[in-house]
């Protein structure tokens, strides 16, 4: 774990860069305990540890022996097609974008995000947007010249330098060509479910259960999708996550309420979905890109596979209503399959993200992006940013947005700086689909198998397609390589028309 | 947090160690998430993360930085009796102590303790002696080697250097010296007690209560006791410790078996009295010599003073038994006042350690402190260990060891190369029957307070007294300080002397 004079560039390299993903993986480990376990008169002092962690890994990021070990390893000539040349340009690729950033931005950054979000906050308590948009027009100001810092694709815009941090080699004509057909679908098949009259029961959401239970059911779900406890668990936090680590260390929480039992269920299966993700990556490379996942889409695709793919299946509620009736009893002993089943696939567009179904959710995404991608392009004023949301959520959800809390302050994101965000979480839904509709043609019987409680096959085929190969191919490599196929929204909104419009009786 | 140019000498210097601790503190976070938190799988990556936290934080310890700045700040001149005097003071005996062991001493000591560990505990499950010999050879061997790094103290002995480490200052001789008297007074009340067929009766230990009341109840009784919940937790570990990173971070563990009741509360109070003194340093000196507890010897007195002088008392029990009674129900209804108060006070010379009570317990102490005096010394062999310790438990506590398993194999301590740390446990029983005296002294009632759960004006004292001052004062310095008196065993003899003896019916 030392860095040692011994060994290939290749090797020292990977040393260095190994020894700074440990300060890192410690600093994981202090913020899952921040949310779960420090009593709260530890916090002025975690953030004082966390910030030294933060400034050293920092420090290791762009330690110049890096750059002259990647030059070495460079040389190297390690095949194209190899292991190593993928995990030398993903070591280049996290050093240049550690350096690009001069250290003053990074700090005039975190200080504007930091009160940036205390001024959100209260803004959207008052739901006044004009206290926030002051914020908000710098933070605008800065993430145009953190793009310019990060590098322009050629041919591409400023909001692409910035997804680029989360969803490496993504652009914004590249998202915009694939939500746009999503978008046309979806209002539809939207519009379709809402004039339906013969929708799914509400029982199953209004039964109360006492959190024990709750608790207690969906360790059992996460065991079953195969979840290892043994090197993970599973705690309580205000809002649901996925830390620990690394893939021996697996941390999942999740939030319990009596009246929100299939909440407590969809957050659970949802991070367990990254908790499968991350415990898949091999150990073998841990601290290195080939031990680490792809981007926040494709971390997004694993999460909502197993939240909606698998666990709002007809086969899956199978396996999973008998079950609940069993062990929860009284509660729940009224409710039929079809309660169940329907009762965790209703649509109903409403003006919460986070409260969103599996179907309406994308549409929130798609106003998001738009709005970002003009803001940062400068084709749109922050002022005017209200007004155009109210418009796109009439248009797109046929809703009138009554005041700003719950209309454009919702969200934490633009308060952290995070522009470019958003769109990864409908990119998973859209790489999901595409996904699983290969591995049910690769794998007979597969949805069928769920409703046996059989889940082994998908993860299997998960760990071999997908989760064992780290960073070694990008995002959309992946998904050619996987799929055969470009990322579309075919497979999404099939997905979407052949299990809801039965279940509203269309 | 960071260096800074500005300032005086004491200033930067203050801020330089200051980082040096919060790496320290980070890697006490993770020290306490492996033992109750961390999923198993998870221990390879941690060690590593261990390391490297060790390394960082050691780096940082011998920086020359510091002894530059220990010279200049010495130069400025600080009152020989003000805080800043001590704090120079204390960060340099850290500083001398972090220097003296070379590199490859402690790489060396690392490695053998790691291996003897493993060795210890094969050899004490099979009672072989002969295995382990070996390996503790060396260990003394490189102890010694040790201790003249460390240095030798004018007039005194290679133990010394050692000892010093845990509790600076503290010699064999005047360990002796207290030691001896103790031991006299003390094998005579045991033999007295043991003589006795009135002693109390022991269906309070035999009571099985549920884990979940039990871990309920001692909650309440840390709380009673004034653990502060906002800065501190407690859960559940293999051994019972006190952790955390700082005195607004403070992690109690204790453990639960249904028919140890009477042991959770043990501990719990045990490990409060700990975390009590934690909380009680000042946070304005967090990282700092005056924000860290004196020695180990001052720690213990503070953890027994709540589970002996408090929590094994007469008044105590008058408040406790009722309680105990009314939030644990069934299992205890049968039990009068004297089967709780006798129960928590029962006296019995046993081969175990960590199982012995309040009394014999002082014995099996000096005879690990009489053996590794001499060992150190050159006055014993190692291979002639088992043969002094049998003969000396039958000697002080009437006992003939059937096998080293539960003789001179039963404590890790030696396999760590910790030697000088058992007197520690005994220094602090010492201490803090010294230190109650005074409190009772200075507070009319405060003993019959505990009989109406007023625990406050006790823990004010300790804060006023002891707990705000960190490290300003010597062990022995704050004990004159405090008690008006140097050490002296009367005053732990006289309290068991005085409670015990009544309840054998003596």
């Amino acid at each position: 774990m030392t860095t040692t004079v011994a060994g290939t560039a290749y090797d020292r390299l990977l040393n260095l860069h190994q020894e700074g993903s440990l300060l890192g993986s410690t600093a994981e480990i202090l913020s899952w305990d921040q949310e779960t376990m420090m009593p709260s008169g530890g916090l002025e002092y975690r953030s004082r540890q966390m910030a030294l962690l933060a400034r050293l890994s920092h420090e290791r990021r762009t330690d110049p022996r890096l750059e002259e070990l990647l030059n070495e390893a460079e040389a190297e000539g390690h095949a194209e097609d190899s292991p190593e040349h993928a995990q030398i340009r993903e070591i280049r690729r996290d050093y240049e974008m550690a350096t690009r950033l001069p250290a003053d931005l990074v700090e005039e950054f975190a200080k504007l995000s930091s009160v940036s979000q205390h001024v959100w906050a209260d803004a959207r308590k008052n739901s006044d947007f004009q206290a926030f948009k002051p914020h908000l027009e710098q933070l605008v100001e800065l993430s145009r010249r953190k793009a310019d810092c990060l590098g322009i694709p050629e041919g591409g815009e400023r909001w692409d330098a910035l997804a680029d941090t989360y969803e490496p080699g993504m652009r914004a004509s590249e998202v915009a060509a694939v939500f746009e057909p999503l978008r046309d679908r979806l209002s539809n098949l939207i519009k379709e479910l809402g004039a339906s009259s013969n929708g799914p029961s509400n029982a199953f959401n209004e039964a109360t259960i006492e959190i024990d239970a709750q608790s207690t059911f969906v360790r059992e779900i996460a065991t079953a999708f195969g979840f290892d406890f043994e090197r993970g668990r599973l705690d309580r936090s205000v809002h649901p996550f996925c830390g620990g680590s690394h893939c021996n260390d697996v941390r999942l929480t999740t939030r319990f309420q009596p009246t929100e039992f299939n909440d407590a269920l969809g957050s659970t299966m949802h991070e367990a979905g990254h908790g499968l993700y991350e415990q898949g990556l091999p150990f073998s490379m841990v601290g290195l890109p080939l031990g680490e996942a792809i981007s926040l889409g494709i971390h997004e695709s694993q999460s909502r596979m197993w939240e909606n793919q698998v666990g709002r299946s007809e086969a899956f509620w199978k396996w999973c209503a008998p079950r609940a009736k069993e062990k929860i009893g009284a509660p729940l002993a009224h409710l039929s399959f079809e309660d169940f089943y329907g009762g965790a696939n209703i649509v109903r567009p409403g003006f919460i993200r986070v409260e969103a179904d599996e179907a309406t959710y994308n549409l929130h995404i798609m106003i998001r992006f738009e709005l970002e991608r003009a803001i940062i392009g400068g084709d749109l004023a922050v002022a005017d940013i209200p007004g155009e949301w109210n418009r796109m959520y009439k248009d797109y959800l046929g809703l009138d947005v009554p005041e700003d809390r719950v209309g454009c302050l919702q969200d934490v994101h633009w308060s952290m700086g995070a522009m470019g965000y958003f769109p990864t979480y409908t990119l998973g839904n859209l790489y999901c689909a595409q996904f699983f509709n290969t591995a049910c043609e690769q794998i007979p019987g597969l949805e069928d198998g769920f409703s046996r409680g059989e889940f082994a096959p998908l993860l299997d085929w998960l760990r071999e397609n997908i989760h064992r190969h780290g960073r070694r191919y990008s995002a959309s490599e992946l998904c050619l390589k996987v799929t055969g196929r470009p990322l579309s929204s075919d497979p999404l909104v099939d997905y979407l028309e052949n299990k809801l419009r039965p279940l509203y009786g269309i």
